[in-house]
């Protein structure tokens, strides 16, 4: 389970971290502020590269990049696509891949809208909106399907299939930022007391579904 | 039950309705776009009163439209402050009371940054980031403290006092949104077995916490 | 050739029309403004539905809406993915397919940046900076790579490979527009000694070359 | 006289200063970006802390930090919540207190709207429009009433009762600037004949107005 | 004197109004979304004409229309350069004329910068900031010579030369909105011992001042 | 030829190089964030001098820096007005010079809008759409008459007169950049074959041209 944890953390610091972005980001102000590796000014999104330093590498990413091993928690991984010409550009790409069976879990993202292509196998997608309250808007998707989630709302996926099924997500911010509901909930320091009484259930309840969301 | 579950959805729609709202919005084109609440035109946004038709009172709201009933279900209440005028200002304020022992359970908003001062009572609030992973920000607050929260991440109240609590957010944008993660994940039209696949539990364990979730 | 020209601005139409979009627009102010493809109100943008009557395909395009003939001028294709939730979320999606030995020619998006995936083939793909002066940035990108043009810039495919070859463009506008620099010369009313002059050569080589931007 | 002004003076350093702010601001790329107060590099905002030395108190301005003695000259102070935070999150907030019978006099803020909260006495609030024309919109405001200035107007508190009165002011900015009319007209360099067309009188009673506004 | 405050009314209502405008705006969504002088819809901005309908004259304005008389008052005209196709556009541009002796009195844009070219005669430009504390930048400016204020910043122009003066003043929204202080202060409706106390002076100055700035 | 093509560069450079610029950019989060050309920290836009050492020089140009001489390719120049103070502001403007018969080449800004004021003599000025597709919107203009191109769209100057043509121009963006669509199409290192499968042309008509866009 440890390790199965360390593979999802590793996915979520993909996705979730400082290096990589999206939409209703503040405009560019030169035609290119490609991501600086070395710098080590911090600033609202990242510092750039000398621009007569830019080569064509620095807005690619082979596919070979773009595989990795499913966690074993929940059967998904989700991997940025590493460019560093997209800081200052507004957009974040991640490949998602499920095996069968497998969920990403419900999940939003605090900065950004989300639109996915069905690259492989069919996944059961959908959102939940604020208003209309809590009203769920999904639909099966096949290869080739699209299917846009609003800016900020929680969405998740589903392989209720029996092939693999995999995903091209893009995002409207460089950094659109990754929160996990059920990590959230019971993977930090939230009192139990507090959980109980969010799930409208027993401290019992609460710690029986937390012993699995924490390393043993 | 079935009342607090009433409640509870009054105070959500007066947060999250399409009627009030706040930060990182679109810039005013004009002095003041007072929301016309007869108008039957659709836009990102809300359309506009005449400008000559314009009154005091449109950027008003007084102290007697903020006290509210509090849910059955958690104890608390939060009641947009309904300021016509703030249309296309970029910002929204609640007014959000907690009994004893009351919370209001995790939550987000998809569209603003939050930030609360403490107007009565004393309040344990607390917020998780998505990077670094899950990590709680959290104090206990005190009549005059303000704390803040970053755009789009969750975060709680828990008013673990023996008085009642009483605060006022500011948020950052016209319509912020609200998302209750126990609600988003129980209270729609979800299917069980990804919940139990997200919760990292069997549908026995779901069903018992979504019973309480949907009106009897 | 006039059945080509019609195919072509079918497509152009398709991408650099009123409906349809994605990123640097103005941020959402509900959770979602559904294009209303009825209504006769303009505005920045496009006015919504009912979000009462909003519907799970409102967010949804399916694959077999996506395939096209190839223009004969040039040889592609590029439909927008029409998805009328997209309004507001600054997104638009569209797939290009090319023949082999077809470009896109050189062309630009007044308001996106744009990344794209290649779903099967290959494809050399360039953008010429502005600032370095005229720097060609370019990869010859194979089935799963990414690659990455930055807002407003100059850029072009070229299918020189034997086999078909088709992308997926992620632009970050809901309405990124379209200027195809062959056409933006030749295909409108631009006086002829004007050409002549930007091309530092005669009005017979202009002539020449124009003849083939008009429908016989 | 001198104390007063540099009473007055402080409160505005504290309102107005580069360290501090919030709403229609950039939107930010990470969870956070807490301003770092030891950085030399001076970027549009602030730059940031490391994430991991990020702490909870970041997040938190405590109650015993936001009172002040009230200027000789106005009879108000303004304090900003110093919260690091908030750079990057479109916010700032200030305390502002008025004796009896103060003022605090007719000031804008060049990037941002306000709203603002009566938390004790009564005050009367107004602000003037720029179209319709310097028109005034203007309300006596009790405790817990809240009344909102849209952007970049001319606005000021009086507090024509017998009791303190005081305030909690949102802004729209992580900086919004504060300008007080009199202050620019009369505290700066102006030249005395400019000052003399522009009130519509002479050079001796602009010299009497002057007087006050220079420390003696 | 009635005459000549109608006259700079005029002027006023040129440069203030909701019918024309300029940057820091939210951006175009479509090529251009010219203002519609017909539409009776009212939103953020000003709605659009139907793009088949739109011609060259919706981005022209002719020197002919940019002449006026100066007002009695102070000398100055301030006319918009009313141009439809501006609406989205993030930009307005007015004319400036100044008579010898005549200043265009301290005032400010609440949502716009301003950048001004001489075309004709010499003038002393100058702002004030914020921070540094009602810091004056000023200039003497000749034909030719530009001079740029920062958002929201309050500034003025004094022709002191023999000669009649004439700018070109750009401003990046487009409807940045006109405040001139002394109006502000006076011409309103604001109390009379507000002023008093503002000023730092008696009321009956405040009445001798008052008395010019409304129409006998 | 080589020296024409360095005068060229030396304008391009000034107009699209990193140190200038305008509208549509980032709101500014300070009074002012004066570029600082000795730092050597690379951001989004420019990084800031101390505001205490900031002069009123940072904010102006003088006029004698605003002439060049023109290009012996097209016969203009175009000059950019050097501001500092500009950075974060949303703004730049150039002046731009025609000789009688010369041009300003079909280019565009792939990050601003563009208004242009006739200083001296008279010029041919159109922009063409994308939507409607290619059509051309132009207007001859004589001294003090004013035309405006949304932003993005591709546009050109012509002197058809016998006198000299002077423009004084806004863009709404600190830096806007430049394209010029011939430059950007045969003076970089666009494969032939590609240029003459978009020009629908030979190799020869494409070789002939190119060899006058290259430096002897």
């Amino acid at each position: 389970m440890a390790a199965a944890a360390l593979l999802l953390v590793a996915a979520l610091v993909a996705l979730g971290s400082g290096h990589g972005g999206e939409a209703f980001d503040p405009n560019p102000l030169q035609d290119f502020c490609v991501a600086d590796a070395t710098s080590k000014v911090r600033v609202n999104g990242l510092s750039c590269k000398d621009p007569a330093a830019v080569v064509s590498d620095d807005f690619f990413a082979g596919a070979d990049k773009l595989r990795d091993e499913v966690s074993e928690r929940y059967g998904f991984s989700a991997l940025t696509v590493q460019i560093p010409g997209l800081n200052t550009q507004g957009q974040r790409y991640a490949r998602v891949d499920l095996a069968p069976g497998a969920i990403f879990p419900p999940h939003y993202h605090p900065r950004a809208a989300e639109t996915a292509l069905v690259l492989e196998g069919s996944v059961y997608f959908g959102f939940v909106s604020s208003y209309p309250d809590n009203k769920l808007f999904s639909k099966v998707l096949h290869k080739g399907d699209v299917f846009a989630v609003p800016q900020g709302l929680m969405h998740f996926l589903y392989n209720n299939g029996t092939a693999p099924a995999t995903l091209y997500a893009s995002l409207s911010s460089q950094n659109p930022g990754l929160v996990l509901l059920a990590d959230a909930l019971f993977a930090g320091a939230l009192p139990d007391d507090l959980l109980a009484k969010t799930l409208l259930t027993d401290k019992h309840t609460v710690d029986n579904i937390r012993a699995n969301f924490r390393p043993s």
